[in-house]
């Protein structure tokens, strides 16, 4: 635990793997008591019968330090025993879960069937695993995200992962959101004195931010904060570092540029960080308003996730 | 695959790791068309949130060759890896599933929730395992194994695993059993014109085979076939081969002999199989007018599990 560089509590938007590389930087910046995690859940759903939440558990395993660099996603020293068990049951099997990631799954779909809120499995789950950072689901209500595509409309993982993002999307929608709310502790965060400010992740602006952004009371709660909104852009020199994002922006006909992603978050945004390749279109950000910083943001190890947090506090504070 | 050794067909009731052995041998010496194995599910239980049938998935891995011999349960070549993470997030585990086992309880629990029959998804695992045998659940309703001990009422697996069979047995009862019927399926195969035997295998009398032998319709079904009856005895020497049999038959004041199971099934029964170090009771199970025969059964490979068999079926020829 290094000293908090900054006084005061944040709260950080994020959607999986990418979002959860900022969020562990976030949490060596400051203290546990400092930082508000929401993380989208419209990813979430049912598989060998469990529910399944790809970003709480990329989030959480990232923050416990067990998430496994290598392969991108999920846990380390995995194995998959399990799957290959079911594989020989039914061989229809296009998501996999590891043995030891299972466990979450198995845990979280017991404590929800016996009443428990997801935000209280989230939090049990987390400091079970060694995280103390507050993690919260965006809701508790069922938000499904559909994908839009030239072959049809899909559920997110038969998009995300089945069709391994290929098929073009024409447009997303959040099945459920208009019945769901942001979660109250994120309310209640957004709404606490002592915070300071509000970090978009370099997250898939469609698919992880704008479910959380599209809960009723959430542009609500983020405009009465008062507070900077800080993004990290997800697109660098025009690519997304993992998933979608870049592709989607071209078929949704947003140039796949850092610049459009500011664009896109619009009057949010009071600062957005993009990376030191991106430097030239910092003018142009500005020149929507939006105060702009160039960062290393490719974050390959923990002191670059920690340099690149410390950057969105610092712009954070500039901006106070 | 051998060439069957009698004509006709056959019907065993069969508790778990015990019962499994005969079962197998069963299944060298007879077709699958000439074998249904009806199996007590009264030990079934939730665990993980996933429905667990021990004696069914015994049943199924043993014709699978696929259990493990040495360690007397569950499959070979298994691993605990989900285990291990489970414990991380709840120390309070008292039962083992392996992570290969895992698969067939997340296959059934989703069936199951589905809306299958607790019959089709046994069927569909034998089969994806690699058995052909026809293995049926003794009922699709729910009966639950309560026993009653000097530290208080039990379910069968906190009994049995947890507390690893120490209190000493007062009753047992079988939550449900009025409400349950014995499976279509297995009425139908007791009920077919070309049955030639009902085999009890050597399983516990109070909590293997009473499950099935309670059921609505089975007790009838079995005297209305017409055919000889012969149980196999899961005592040898005064001790049950594993499991707390013969503790309990000293629990509930019945001598822990092979003749007080023949005398226990009473008229059931026409034939009755001992071990050959217990032949010395063979006239005393006469004199009770079931016929008897010793052989050996301790089944601690494939060709004694076959002898067995054949010797169950031999001395069915004899009594018909």
């Amino acid at each position: 635990m290094v000293k908090p560089l900054v006084s005061g509590k944040f709260v950080a938007l994020s959607g999986g793997v990418g979002g959860a590389k900022l969020v562990r930087g976030l949490a060596d910046c400051l203290a546990p008591s400092q930082l508000t995690v929401v993380a989208n859940t419209a990813d979430d759903f049912d598989y060998w019968g469990l529910r399944i939440c790809p970003d709480l558990d990329s989030i959480t395993y990232a923050l416990a330090d067990l998430n496994d660099e290598q392969r991108g996603w999920g846990l380390r020293d995995e194995s998959w025993v399990t799957l290959e068990a079911m594989r020989r049951l039914d061989d229809q099997q296009w998501f996999q879960l590891g043995d030891r990631d299972l466990a979450s799954h198995l845990f979280r779909t017991q404590a929800l069937r016996a009443g428990q809120s997801l935000t209280a499995v989230t939090r049990q789950l987390a400091q079970r695993l060694g995280s103390a950072t507050r993690l919260l689901p965006m809701t508790e209500q069922h938000v499904a995200t559909r994908v839009f595509t030239d072959i049809g409309e899909l559920e997110f993982q038969q998009y995300f992962v089945r069709e391994q993002c290929r098929p073009a999307v024409e447009r997303v929608e959040f099945a459920g959101i208009d019945q769901a709310e942001l979660n109250p502790e994120a309310i209640a965060a957004l709404a606490d004195p002592a915070l300071r400010g509000i970090i978009i992740c370099p997250s898939n602006p469609f698919l992880s931010i704008d479910p959380i952004l599209s809960l009723r009371g959430c542009r609500e709660a983020i405009a009465e904060a008062g507070v900077p909104v800080v993004a990290v852009s997800p697109i660098i020199s025009g690519r997304a570092v993992k998933g979608p994002a870049a592709k989607m922006m071209r078929e949704l006909n947003i140039p796949s540029r850092a610049a459009a992603v500011a664009s896109y978050y619009g009057e949010l945004l009071d600062g957005f960080i993009i990376d030191e390749h991106d430097n030239e279109q910092c003018s142009e950000i500005v020149r929507m308003g939006v105060e702009c910083r160039a960062a290393q943001s490719m974050m390959s190890d923990l002191n670059t996730k920690v340099q690149l947090a410390a950057a969105t506090l610092s712009l954070i504070e500039e901006l106070a």
